[in-house]
């Protein structure tokens, strides 16, 4: 291991005390908020404050490209990761409007779009090279190219936290993506490539058989070392999903909440935890996806989601709307009046 | 049957197809968007618009007592059913907290508190008693007050949309009303009670037993008439129950969706659709409950839940929730660009 990872605390347990102790107070049966009075404590101790607020919610969509298209892989051309990245600056993308409807503000960064992004005020560009290369036949990228994707994931961490970010959730674009991200599951949880790979954008039948073949070739030419996340990153991964686990790593260091999106943000988790284990605690598990593999990729990083909509967009658009649920809870704690304020008599 | 019912319309056709296109030209893959794709679809041909929005959104929170706390079947004394009332009307409570966050206005109506509840600007009194009879021994109401619980119901949703809302939500108050809902949904749904009735705000195994006993007792007593939803909620109904199925009957014959909360809301639900089969799709099913039953009471009902986050508190809390993804839903379709907007390429 060549990367300088950040030092990742446990969870603050006193915090997490005072807020479960404030939940028995307050004026509902204790337990009835669910999942909501979980993730509040869960809140608690990552920030390490007993009444965590968010204010600042950023979500972070990192695209690039991936050389694996030429084998097929996807229902779309590759210049449509460009073009969507100008859809996102524009504002017209689902999470730009999902963003806006839940108070989130979007960063989008170029990690190494194949087609010219055009220069833009809201856009960071940390570009490693104009997509990777192709998984199939060769790794992905170098060592040192992985290295630099988890540096530059931290870097637009240490800045949007700087800039005042209190939760960040974690969006992408890249067509080719669930071959890599699928790829990458498979080699650190040891899955099959079928039980993982799904249709993406839209494959038929034949697009998945084809899929499946390229994701079980690329894991036999490359042959990843499933105790070295930096490896299988730059053996089968992509640019955004070395960013997106540079992003986790280093806001569990700054104790702030990671909002994970779905199938490719998840893949990226996989690398985070497999780098850091103790990020994991830091992770909230925004929705489970429609494609395939998800589920089984939430269950090995030990994560329940919380939405399942059938969602299968990306971008961040699973985690833009766990963010409002994660809102939701911390105001809960802290808005709620107790059994005393309220003069509601407690069970007897 | 001599309850006058609104006359309820099937969906609007034109509208569904036109909100199915628009999907279609929108910059994702189709179908990504899963569930509130289908959400949105639902909305528009519930109010008849292609571009259906959701600008004032209403939680109806019907609160009242129940005859049938006298059996031990609560973990809190009725007078909470009062004070949570003041609670409502303070803003302290978790649905207050939850309207808020989604910008929701909350309506609070007395259908029959068992305790006084002092005058408010904020509530509104549609008292039909001092709580209903014990349904253990005998009927709950009287026909003639199941009818004006309806009715009240009705009115309610007449006001609240002259107001402006164009989303309702059904919340509820009431300690016992987790027996009288079982009970409900038993006579209707033909399910044994030890499959519906659960621990409601907390109760012990001894008090489930307990609870589940006084549920048969009810039908056996009763015997209610499953073909006759007016007969199930005069005799093992409550007045909260009833005024939330008017409610959901006069929302649908005016093209307002319903935003349906958790056990107690669903159990009126099935009482609306056992009156009049039409206002089943415009019903929108916020959550599953942890409360025993709910799950198969949706299936009753042929409705897929948008949450499952363990909640079990009532109110309207799930429901608020629903409203975020309701709204969500609509401006995504609404507000996404097109691929020809945004100079994005479709699919090959």
């Amino acid at each position: 291991m060549n990367v300088l990872l950040p030092s990742i605390s446990p969870l603050d347990q006193t915090a997490m005390a005072a807020a479960q102790a404030r939940q028995r107070t307050l004026t509902k049966p204790p337990g009835s908020l669910g999942r909501l009075e979980a993730l509040s404590v869960q809140l608690a101790g990552i920030t390490g404050q007993p009444l965590p607020r968010l204010r600042h919610k950023v979500i972070v969509v990192m695209a690039a490209d991936h050389g694996v298209v030429v084998e097929g892989v996807s229902a779309y051309p590759q210049e449509v990761t460009g073009q969507m990245v100008g859809n996102f600056l524009a504002g017209g993308a689902a999470i730009n409007v999902l963003a806006r409807h839940v108070g989130a503000r979007v960063v989008v960064v170029d990690m190494g779009v194949a087609t010219d992004v055009p220069p833009h005020p809201q856009l960071r560009r940390r570009r490693l090279g104009p997509g990777t290369a192709n998984m199939a036949i060769g790794p992905a990228m170098s060592r040192e190219q992985a290295l630099a994707a988890l540096q530059a994931g931290m870097d637009v961490a240490a800045e949007v936290i700087a800039e005042g970010a209190d939760i960040v959730a974690t969006g992408e674009m890249g067509i080719g993506n669930t071959t890599a991200a699928a790829a990458v599951a498979c080699a650190l949880g040891g899955f099959a490539p079928a039980a993982i790979v799904g249709r993406g954008t839209g494959l038929d039948d034949e697009g998945l058989r084809r899929k499946i073949a390229v994701v079980a070739r690329a894991l036999a030419v490359n042959q990843p070392d499933a105790n070295d996340g930096l490896d299988v990153l730059a053996k089968v991964g992509g640019f955004e999903i070395g960013g997106l686990a540079g992003l986790i790593l280093a806001a569990a260091a700054h104790r702030v909440p990671v909002m994970v999106d779905g199938f490719i943000a998840t893949a990226a988790a996989m690398v985070a935890v497999q780098l850091a284990p103790a990020c994991r605690d830091y992770l909230i598990a925004a929705h489970c996806s429609q494609e395939a593999g998800h589920r089984a990729m939430l269950d090995w990083l030990g994560l329940r989601p919380l939405l399942d909509l059938d969602l299968r967009l990306g971008e961040g658009t699973g985690a833009a709307l766990g963010l409002n649920l994660a809102e939701a809870a911390c105001k809960l704690l802290a808005e709620m009046a107790t059994f005393a304020e309220a003069g509601v008599r407690d069970r007897a």
